[in-house]
């Protein structure tokens, strides 16, 4: 049976509990608009021994910048419990926005230095909101372990690195990206895409097969292998705000790859903003 | 017996077992140079039903300016050891600078508004580095309690904020000053002063006692109470950074004072900086 908790006591009370009754804590926050790569993540959690799972849903507002889809953000409340349900979640939490941040809330947790590049830079403010409420959901939920999306790259490396620093005693796992058959990563912003523009939206993935290939071939130069993404992405977006070949764990920019390099890409068609990323010399796409 | 730690590891290792073992663990996170000030943290720690106390010593150096004393802050270990011994301590936890700040490390945690006055504006940067060490010493140790001094009271107040917002789950407690007979507040900072200073420094217990007994004869401008505290510390001291009236919650600046006001005081006498408060209509100066 999944439990729906709303208040911030009773989520933290309700894993106090499972903790004390011997159970290995597993947690996955999600923004909710859930999908089979957040169930992966649910998966993953058993699988790195969770053995009572939680699920947070909170569309944090600290992570949108003003001009952002914060409003429209897709809220499936309903969709989600089934999904969580189904999936045997032990404990949906559901806070409001008031719970999360009281009146007087004035603390921000940042990451520097990884937060400088990629998303960082277009997307100002984004990764104090991300570190601010993980941390946050961390101190209430005190998980064993938490799972996060490589599709959201940077963002798991910030999060693995806040919490290496802040001594957070949870242990980060993350899920390789999950895709739909033709290539398309798994995204609740997927649901902005009308027909014509989610066909349009292949431009990413063909782009990162292109650079695979090419990678497997033996090309090291980082322009060769972001030319070579970016000349499929770009017929198919209206605008591109990157496409960079980085180091895998700095997150900076690099001439030459070595023997893994990190290839990201964030691209708008219309209103729609899509990331996504592989490792060449480590991921597969279909 | 006091057991010493040096690892962060061996020190959440060691709090671990005593949670296991039932212990409700209290912790005094401290620079070391130990007084009866922070004995009186250690004594308040187990008032508030700990049964296993860990003290930290770690001069901690991002809470310092670059013109501050960071380098001549004194360190005392084998004095302080013998404190904690004598106050039947379990663990003392004094890690190396990096193995607290490996290479790499780059979070920061902050409060606004409750730092943007007092020592905020004075010690820019002071309280970033503060919370950032807190809350990595609470991700470390994970105490059911941890004992704060009003002395810093800003601190106090900008930690409280800190655990709530960030829903750490740690309880706060705080212990009401602890001055020599003389009225001169405990502080690592004192060994600093020549026997001069140290009489010149009295200025500050006398300036806060002549607020007090006006705050009790009915005085309630900021302004009047501000001039008669200033007028005891003026004679006495190089230089004042302030004495201030504040709300006793949120520290902002007040003209009139309700049923309780903060008094704070931060002055110096050579190189040495003093600082000092009171909660005029609670705190009395014997």
């Amino acid at each position: 049976m999944t439990r729906i908790v709303e208040s911030p006591a009773a989520f933290r009370g309700a894993l106090e509990v499972a903790r004390a009754m011997g159970h290995r804590v597993g947690f996955v926050p999600t923004m909710g608009a859930l999908h089979d790569g957040h169930l992966a993540l649910v998966s993953e959690a058993r699988a790195q021994g969770a053995t009572f799972v939680a699920v947070s849903l909170f569309v944090n507002p600290t992570q949108f910048g003003p001009n952002e889809d914060f409003t429209r953000y897709p809220r499936t409340f309903d969709a989600d419990f089934a999904r969580c349900r189904d999936a045997k979640v032990d404990v949906l939490f559901a806070p409001m926005r008031e719970a999360m941040y009281p009146p007087g809330f004035s603390s921000v947790v940042e990451v520097k230095g990884l937060t400088d590049v990629l998303e960082g830079v277009h997307r100002p403010g984004h990764f104090a909101g991300v570190t601010t409420i993980v941390c946050k959901l961390f101190g209430l939920a005190a998980p064993c372990v938490a799972v996060f999306g490589r599709k959201d790259y940077q963002q798991w490396k910030v999060i693995e690195r806040m919490t290496r620093d802040l001594d957070l005693p949870v242990e980060i796992a993350a899920m390789p990206t999950i895709r739909e058959p033709d290539g398309l990563a798994l995204s609740s912003r997927n649901r902005y895409l009308s027909a014509d523009e989610r066909q349009r939206a292949l431009g990413i993935s063909r782009g990162i097969r292109a650079a695979m290939r090419a990678f497997e071939d033996g090309e090291r130069k980082a322009a060769s292998l972001e030319r070579l993404a970016r000349a499929e992405i770009e017929p198919a977006f209206d605008s591109i705000d990157y496409v960079a070949i980085a180091d895998p764990e700095t997150l900076q920019p690099v001439d030459r790859t070595g023997e893994r390099a990190l290839l990201v890409v964030a691209a708008k068609i219309g209103k729609t903003r899509l990331i996504d990323n592989a490792v060449l010399g480590e991921d597969r796409l279909a």
